[in-house]
């Protein structure tokens, strides 16, 4: 009989073939200013035939950014953006039928990535003042689950853990012998890192994206750092040659400039700036830890998206009963903060 | 108790980290003469900040490439290499146990693939005139049986199947209702394709890959073509945001620019003028559909392999019973076969 896989019959994706070129994208928390044009040029300026037609050498890169993080080369395994990283670190860390603990909503592919794999998907809701304590997460943990997830910050909300929580969930999940994952994909927002809990213990494990911050994610690189012998294991789940030359080439340079501070601080610039001026205009702003801020329009959220987007700017809108009355906005630059709290000034009424 | 996956914990992969930069590449069929650096530079040319920062978008790619190969665009899946599509049919179409037969030795990932999901390999070996008949398959072929690999052309060795020998093999694949995998990694440099049996059976994909005469190796691009009710179970089985922005970009460039015919043109004009030369100088050539050529040195093959190494020439040596005694070169354009025969001659002696 033919055999198919029904996990991933059922399995119900979501793929947006919407196009957001031109618009203003303050959707996706993915840096909308992005890059200059002219550090763009200066990097493919040395792109050449064997480069496109080279499968990709991530040695030297490895290096730098292990340098860079101050980890050893073999803590770290680049992949295809963060989301292959956690998508592998499940195949390595669960079995079909254990569980995988994490905050809920968040980024949905914890749960895409559990039913794809058979395994069950615990999630941690939030409570009703939008938060999640590291006592809620350790209340799911017992000796069925196999991997804990913690978002550092969490998406979509931007709440954080303290370092004292972080070792409470870090003890519950060892004396369950459980894997820990830390999603650090909005990190540099938030500089309150836990790799040293990846670098310095067996089975936890912290994922990165340049997607975010880095203004990249049409380039799709991400990492895992962990402990040596547990990375290995991550690496040999990787497909051959999973990330390509051009991510490589401007993560590089990236870290090569130390583009990173000043990227960081244009963010938290704009972002206190359009807090500011929602406030000023009345808006209750919920703006914690991450590239991206709550507001509740005086109007509608949904239309509102819908007038925004009508207007050439796209913001987040969930479809769930603790945010569906807000919107989320990414944060860039002032001058990109600028164009939105005008905008919404005129159509938020 | 942590769990760590058995099969991925045992797996042996071997993960090259030697630099291969400013090597003249005939080792890994890389098309090794490239694109040009000015349809580089003009395809490099558009790309802003929007674009590096921008979630890739593939709508329109999938369609000109539906176009292109003329089936719809539900019938393509877009993947980072070919490799990450076959690892997403061995995911969706193969059970734990379920056996996977391929020709052996060939492209090592059907090998590794299986042992990861700890499917059975069944390797179909060459017999001692390097040939796999359709007979050799389907023998291998019973209801024990999830899926059948049938290389078109072959990897390493370049022979092929002629159509009625693939009905064959289809027939008795669908006796036993084993989906059928034909990797055509290496189409274009042969024109037979079978792509019409993906287009038109239940449970028969098609691979290709952009990474051999498209000389984009470096830009990770590949896909699926089958019909449309399972093209959507291996889409579903995909990673977010699987391809980049530059792979698409490059791609959608070469199609648009109508180069294909005259990247083939070039390609086998090489590989004639190389054949003729080394039979010229009394080499025993084989020489079949693929962008690569077998020859038996005069001196030793791994020895040689070595020296034209540290002569700046990359080449294939494979440390096997079946062809050791031999060298694999990839052909490029003639003035590459040139560089390559003026240095063999000099060191095989």
């Amino acid at each position: 009989m033919y055999y198919v896989n029904e996990n991933i019959k059922d399995l119900n994706r979501i793929f947006d073939q919407n196009s957001r070129e031109g618009y203003l994208r303050l959707d996706l928390n993915e840096n909308p200013g992005g890059l200059s044009n002219d550090f763009i040029r200066q990097v493919l300026g040395t792109v050449d035939s064997e480069f496109v037609a080279k499968y990709p050498e991530t040695k030297e890169f490895t290096e730098k950014l292990a340098d860079f993080i101050h980890v050893d080369p073999d803590q770290i395994c680049l992949t295809n953006g963060s989301a292959e990283a956690i998508r592998h670190i499940i195949e390595v860390y669960t079995q079909p039928g254990g569980k995988i603990v994490s905050v809920a909503p968040s980024y949905a592919m914890y749960a895409v990535y559990s039913k794809m794999y058979g395994r069950i998907h615990v999630p941690v809701p939030y409570n009703k003042n939008m938060q999640v304590t590291a006592q809620d997460i350790i209340d799911k943990i017992d000796d069925s689950v196999d991997l804990v997830v913690v978002l550092n910050p969490n998406n979509p909300i931007g709440d954080v853990h303290s370092t004292e929580d972080m070792n409470r969930i870090l003890a519950a999940a060892k004396e369950h012998e459980a894997t820990v994952l830390i999603d650090e994909a909005y990190f540099y927002f938030y500089p309150n890192s836990f790799v040293e809990f990846a670098m310095n213990n067996d089975h936890v494990f912290l994922t990165r994206t340049f997607s975010k911050l880095f203004s990249l994610a049409g380039c799709r690189l991400g990492y895992v750092v962990g402990k040596a012998d547990g990375i290995a294991l991550i690496q040999k789940a990787c497909t051959p040659h999973n990330v390509n030359g051009f991510g490589i080439k401007f993560a590089q340079a990236i870290i090569e400039n130390n583009m990173i501070e000043q990227m960081v601080k244009e963010q938290l610039e704009g972002k206190r700036y359009l807090v500011e001026c929602l406030e000023q205009k009345g808006y209750e702003v919920n703006a914690r830890e991450g590239n991206f801020i709550f507001i509740k329009p005086k109007s509608n959220a949904k239309s509102l998206t819908k007038k925004l987007k009508e207007n050439g700017i796209l913001v987040k809108y969930y479809d769930n009963e603790m945010l569906g009355e807000l919107i989320r906005v990414t944060t860039g630059t002032k001058e990109i903060m600028q164009q939105f709290v005008d905008m919404i000034v005129k159509l938020d009424c």
